[in-house]
């Protein structure tokens, strides 16, 4: 099932999407969807009609860097023992079709393609096997980066945090298998970044396990999962297409 | 003027402390303190009555690497030309007389006194000149940081990101001159750092101005300005009180 959040005149609301049709269904929290297994489904609209909002209002946003196993063999850097994490601020999540904005402070901002995953409920020092209960599904993230300001400063903070710098959707997938899934980036058409997600090091399993032993994960909170080798440039003008196969497509111009 | 936010019985309320009497007031919002400069005072409670509550809900804590002259010295380091940013999650936040709690993932549990400041209303890209408008006070914060995980991972991040590793308070003082205020940090009783804001590389003004320019501060943010010499290691049993010394004394217990 696809769930999205979405905007139609002034109105904000949840929805199913169902053969490029959004039904609009309740929601009684404001960090992400809360459905059941058979929402009744209400008015409709055209996906066309819609303006598609974040899917979820994270907290947190929980990064995590050399994840793919080809990527770590593209940079020629051993395989780490450990998930390495760092944190985006909730001020850089913007929504399918939003626009990423390049800071004057850098002169190198690079996409990243990554499969999210999104928190469905409260989740504390909870055991891989156990996982997927706390899981309200997945979505598609681009993890804008100013290289630059990464290799200054050392910490990745700055370089990840400007506000923009989180593409995220355009929706949930609640049903995915998160280990077998073609991941790619296209920037204006071209294929940069071609991977699957079978090569990441630490499946969504053990990240979020790990993670919950440090933190306490809260419904809406966003794990990135970390990107496959190709990372490159964007500039303004371009178009930034990430692909996670059985999710779908994030849409981000870039200024 | 000192704010806090405090419980009594079951009610959660925001009050003015004035001669051990916090008096309360109301608010009209769940992100921080939002007073005139003149408010009604109504009913009141000894201090010693209330529970004290962490004086914001932030949702982003933001971090600044080494920011003491005397800091730098006593480490052999470079002064930075540039503020060097991390993150904190707000799941990290306890309140004065809140329990810190080491993680059996750490063998070094460090203690860092540090000068907070509250956000008080949406900044981005502010000028250091405007900095003060946006300000709603300045309150005690403990930057608790499992100092082998920050050595092992490079990244800081997991070293400050555990659950309770920011105590935060105990209230916020309004009329504060950030520049110019002792800073210590006693163990057991034992003061163990002892430095002045005034040592600061980048003052508060230039802070905030700079993180201001990379993400939007939304009100109850709050930003960690930094330690001064002198950390080290707290563990279970410990009680670490931290002091700002126009605002007060953050106390919490280490189990």
């Amino acid at each position: 099932m696809k769930i999205l959040r979405f905007q139609i005149g002034k109105k904000e609301a949840i929805g199913i999407l169902k053969d490029h049709l959004v039904y609009e269904v309740s929601s009684e929290s404001g960090t992400g969807p809360q459905i059941g297994p058979h929402p009744e489904l209400g008015n409709f609209h055209p996906l066309k009609e819609v303006t598609i909002l974040p899917p979820a209002c994270p907290s947190k946003v929980v990064g995590v860097g050399l994840n793919y196993r080809d990527h770590a063999v593209e940079l020629d850097m051993d395989i780490p023992d450990e998930p390495v994490l760092f944190l985006k601020p909730p001020t850089t999540v913007i929504g399918h079709d939003g626009t990423i904005i390049c800071p004057p402070e850098s002169k190198q901002v690079d996409y990243e393609a990554e499969l999210a995953v999104i928190v469905g409920q409260a989740a504390r020092k909870i055991l891989p096997e156990d996982v997927s209960e706390y899981i309200a599904g997945y979505t598609v993230l681009n993890d804008v980066t100013a290289r630059d300001l990464q290799r200054k400063d050392g910490q990745w903070t700055r370089a990840k945090s400007f506000d923009t710098f989180c593409p995220l959707g355009p929706w949930i997938e609640t049903e995915l298998d998160p280990g077998n899934q073609q991941i790619s980036m296209r920037v204006n058409g071209e294929l940069r970044q071609d991977s699957n997600t079978r090569n990441m090091i630490f499946p969504v399993e053990e990240l979020f396990s790990f993670i919950s032993h440090i933190m306490t994960l809260n419904p809406g909170d966003v794990i990135a999962t970390g990107t496959p080798p190709g990372v490159g440039q964007i500039q303004g003008g371009d178009v930034a297409e990430a692909t996670v196969e059985d999710v779908g497509t994030l849409i981000n111009q870039v200024q």
